[in-house]
């Protein structure tokens, strides 16, 4: 294929939204109140909105039969090149919210990147995510400090959540082939220069939000390898299914 | 099809032990300690075990393309025709265990009339099936007057596990038409004719286990029809992934 870097790269950036969306989107009807429930579920919504503008964008560098619904659906976990952030359970709500802040403040900083991009199909998909994502991050935000300092039971579920989600966070700074050569052509990020920051902010919260810093300097990583955790297969079992059974459908 | 019926009534059958033994084998690594472990996997094997005999059979009826393996994989939710029960999820041990017990007592009956059958595949199975069903009746009856006559918390969670199960118990017991079917022509059983005897052996279980009999009078139906309950979906997704995802896959 041409352009395959590039191809890749898009899968790097919307894998994340996808599998993300796909989390979220298993909790609809399942929120701690109506409002939140929503929200999340709107969360959700315009992380698929993103995905398909840049599956789509994929489908159109890769010819053939692709479509934005191929790739989201038909391909093999090995495939998937997601962080494994975003691929781990609703154990609780504030479970939910760490992985969103966790993931958020990340996604932010990249798109505010991102919008700088020589490629102006990526630079457009930015801009428009931009809106959404600076309210996704303000909502976890919220969220963080709200059950961080808050009662005891909302501040040690948080800690825990955060110490448990903490080892998928340096993740998201490492750089692929595909990263490393769209770099190069001034198209990629470079995330190894959004990490000082990403720590700086999330420090910053959690510290507002009465919890402690994660310590461990062990990380975890495979994801952008396809190499996920256990959860992943299932992810994709219910995600997949009804293209699986019914080929080709639509709506 | 010729023999349309009996194909039916060989899914009926057949289709309550896939899904328990589906059930079953999520579990595999999950039991409360290594022997109840160990025993749970291999209930799940004889039941797939048996489901092997039946769908082989089935597929040489329907003949075609048609194999164990597509009937069992490739068939959309309406039409699995298992019983309600057995899809319901393993909330907890006790739960898996009343699920276990209020089918196998079924089970076993039900394989002591198949016997008798007029079809003499149907026999085979039945006599080659009920040395294991005994087992998996003795087990989980065990298990019904340990929790049930032990502490008091694994007293009220066998209670509650019995209570919420109950409702789907009546449904064992309803004639589908490949039944009346194959009642009239000496091959199928008579599931009505069990009914009786199904609740004086379950309810002397519950009362050795000082456990209530529930008063409950309103029965949950439609499995036999391929109408399912919202755990059916997801069942499937996990057991069809393989096949759907690698078509004609064999390990």
């Amino acid at each position: 294929m041409k352009n395959e870097n590039l191809y890749n790269y898009i899968l790097g950036i919307a894998d994340n939204s996808l599998i993300l969306g796909q989390r979220l989107g298993e909790l609809t009807g399942h929120g701690p109140s109506l409002e939140t429930d929503i929200a999340c579920t709107n969360m959700s919504l315009d992380l698929f909105g993103q995905v398909r503008s840049y599956y789509q964008y994929a489908a159109k560098l890769k010819g053939g039969d692709a479509t934005e619904d191929t790739i989201a659906f038909l391909r093999k976990e090995r495939d998937y090149v997601n962080v494994l952030l975003v691929e781990q359970p609703d154990r609780d709500f504030a479970y939910t919210m760490a992985r969103q802040f966790l993931f958020d403040v990340y996604h932010l900083l990249f798109l505010q990147e991102l919008q700088k991009s020589h490629d102006i199909t990526l630079t457009a998909i930015a801009k428009k995510s931009i809106k959404e994502v600076s309210y996704h991050q303000r909502f976890s935000t919220d969220w963080i400090k709200r059950l961080g300092d808050g009662t005891t039971v909302s501040h040690d579920k948080m800690q825990e959540a955060i110490d448990s989600l903490w080892t998928y966070t340096d993740e998201l700074f490492h750089q692929t082939a595909a990263d490393k050569a769209m770099v190069a052509e001034g198209i990629g990020v470079d995330v190894t220069a959004l990490k000082v920051k990403y720590y700086s902010l999330v420090s910053a919260v959690l510290e507002e939000a009465t919890l402690k810093i994660p310590e461990s300097k062990w990380f975890q990583k495979g994801g952008k390898k396809g190499i996920h955790t256990e959860h992943f297969g299932y992810i994709l079992s219910n995600m997949q299914y009804m293209q699986l059974a019914y080929p080709n459908m639509e709506w």
